[in-house]
């Protein structure tokens, strides 16, 4: 009796070369955070469940992994935030501040599987932690990391929406309307995309906002993204509630905090139509309380927000008294390349695992290992065929892995110290000399 | 109240200087693995429990985290193979043979917590897999491949282990010793390195080898690494049970493979030093049926085997009839990082999140983004000091954060279109041109 071989729903096993696409988009991400000086951070997958749990409730609470082993009460991380709060509240004496962490890695929420939603999936966050105090230069640093990963990601283009909560808090103050409120209607706002104007409305007057109330918030609403000077957005602001009335003090600061931001990604040489203000942008709703984004794929609005995230005043306030205000975003990686691929967008098909196939045809593996080791040093990554079968079979193999290029050996070869270089698309082949090995790689990369 | 943060016992959570020398170790490893031409590989964490368990049985069963989840039984997967072939067997008809993958990721399983022993640890596994055949060159790139991994690594002399099974095996049938008492020699052999010979003698005793038999047994014994010849060990076998006798077939296959494998290796110009025949190593008793290695740090010989694997017959044998020959080997990397820092042998005083920090002391942002975007253009990590703080506390920051280089900008700086670049540890400062900048991790490597 065999068992089948089989993997859970809702857990995403990708193919060889799917896997492929996969690392190369998690490794541009991660060498773009690196380059911006951040750590990293790998904490452990299983943590206990009352630590894990501290802040959480409702559908979160629902969906975790728990269970116990011996007598300890135990889950699986659901996001990579807890975790950073965690850890730094641990570790607050040792760390440096601002600490600046990347961490990616896999997170597990038990949801009801459906298309394009994992149960076990990778997110890829970045964070800056302050202590007590926090540049708002960070903000727009991680906008620019932002423009860096997609920029080089290259699946078209991409629009960050920005926006500042103090903006809609204040708003919704100067409005009458309460916090509870408040939080229903930036959920209401937060889906306007998905739902019809008129079920919008119909939302709101359920809630209990008012026509006047109303008025005004689809008047905001409307200067979304409009407007391709995004700076009308803010004028209109300070239009309405001007400065001089103190009532407006909160929405004034979260103006100046986004126009600080958006003069310094000025500053950064970021090209201007891949930022926009978007005043409806509201984001996790307890958390947030000054700059968020969002990030969409312009040619693939469907695909929803591709990076998110903003700041929040107090990183970890169920573990320490500590102020820790940060500022940080996440890209949900599974989802996105599993979105990616539907659309088309990634092509996988001639994705190869090595550079290059060498195809003995003789049996100086001597020459051979010496050509391999060549190639290697120069950072070429070479597949060997070991196949021991004749050259029809080997070039089949070298096909189905995909290789662009080959190298063939025989005794010719080896005794004239050559290699035959083939191009396994145009058919062309070329013998080129042992010594030019070294720079093969300027010739399969034309 | 506040939660306390506490990370459960046997589980790694690094500093972030610990968790950077860490990444550096584990990005070795997977950059070799892919020079080869390794797929790489990303199963799930949790699977179904009977798909994890359809071999597993004693030990195993008791370690797993296993839960349940909603009518799932699951379980989190406690090594990488096991997944493997389940991949494998799941994939077969979409997968090109011979299969070459690589996993890198974290296991579970729930042992007594000591010293050096983590219950969540990271697996570094390569394996190829044949349809029905597989060349025994792939055992020698296997060898190849560590001695890649650990030549980069630095972290001192090496050597790898090489045996074969069948040579074992051949010659404990020679003595009579049946099927399940070799199993318990090569338990006490196995363990030989830690227990004093008298209790190995004394274990032997009492499983009921004889004196002859152990006669035998001790002579093989003796012929590990005592010779720097290694042949010698081969000889000394071929002496005592030549081809000539059937009964020797067994282990003579063995010696064969093992001297195909020693001549490839030779072939591949892997200095001698580095590798030796072992004919005490024995490994997975199951499972493992040709080739078996283990790798040892010279000078650190009680850190034990950093690496290990070896040849199987069947990988999937519990999933599918298909027969699917394999050699794998992997890298216990959280166990091994554990023992080198405990050693010392890795350092993480002077590690870095970035190759030079920024100190604007000007507020001309745009002239230090260009510089900024000209160092990242050129793959220099750099961090840029926000604090709206004088030159002293910025230059501790920059001190704190363990950086080398510092690049300061004023506005003398801005104005000629130069940086001052100075180095921490000398103190050596210099004016360099903004023209200058892109060869700059010349400068900062020298």
């Amino acid at each position: 009796m065999k068992t089948e071989p089989k993997t859970l729903s809702g857990f995403m096993e990708l193919y060889p070369n799917e896997q492929i696409a996969f690392d190369n988009i998690k490794n541009t991400i991660i060498d773009t955070y690196k380059k911006y000086g951040f750590y990293p951070l790998d904490t452990p997958i299983i943590e206990y469940s009352e630590v894990l749990l501290a802040k959480a409730g409702g559908e979160t609470e629902k969906q975790i992994y728990r269970f116990e082993k011996g007598d300890n009460d135990l889950s699986l991380r659901f996001d990579l935030t807890v975790p950073l709060a965690k850890y730094v509240a641990r570790r607050y004496n040792e760390l440096v501040f601002p600490f600046k962490r990347y961490q990616v890695g896999k997170v597990f929420r038990g949801e009801r599987p459906q298309k394009g939603r994992f149960r076990e999936f990778y997110q890829c966050d970045i964070d800056v932690i302050g202590d007590e105090e926090l540049s708002l230069k960070y903000d727009s640093e991680l906008v620019n990391v932002i423009y860096d990963i997609f920029s080089k990601l290259n699946i078209g283009d991409f629009k960050i929406r920005i926006n500042n909560r103090k903006i809609l808090n204040g708003f919704f103050g100067r409005l009458g309307i309460n916090k509870e409120l408040t939080a229903e209607v930036l959920r209401i706002i937060d889906k306007s995309e998905k739902i019809s104007r008129e079920s919008l409305i119909d939302e709101l007057d359920k809630i209990g906002i008012t026509e006047m109330q109303r008025f005004d918030i689809l008047n905001l609403m409307d200067r979304r993204l409009i407007n391709p000077d995004m700076e009308e957005s803010l004028n209109y602001l300070k239009r309405e509630y001007p400065k001089t009335n103190k009532d407006n003090s909160l929405l004034n600061e979260g103006i100046e905090e986004l126009e600080t931001i958006l003069n310094d990604l000025k500053s950064r040489g970021i090209p201007r139509k891949y930022y926009a203000v978007d005043l409806t942008i509201a984001r996790g709703l307890d958390y947030y309380t000054g700059t968020v984004y969002e990030t969409s794929l312009v040619d693939y609005p469907s695909i929803g927000s591709v990076c998110s995230g903003g700041r929040y005043e107090n990183l970890a306030e169920f573990y320490t008294d500590k102020k820790l205000p940060g500022v940080g975003l996440s890209i949900g990686l599974t989802r996105l390349f599993y979105q990616l691929v539907e659309a088309n967008i990634i092509k996988i098909d001639n994705v190869s695992s090595s550079d290059v196939m060498i195809l003995p045809m003789c049996d100086n593996y001597e020459y051979i290992y010496k050509v391999n080791n060549i190639l290697k040093e120069n950072n070429i990554k070479v597949n060997i065929c070991y196949l021991d079968k004749g050259f029809k079979q080997k070039m089949k193999y070298a096909n189905r892995m995909n290789n662009k290029y080959i190298i063939i050996i025989g005794e010719d070869e080896v005794n004239n110290n050559t290699v035959v270089l083939k191009n396994m698309i145009s058919g062309n082949q070329m013998t080129i000399s042992f010594n030019e090995l070294a720079s093969l790689k300027e010739k399969i990369l034309e």
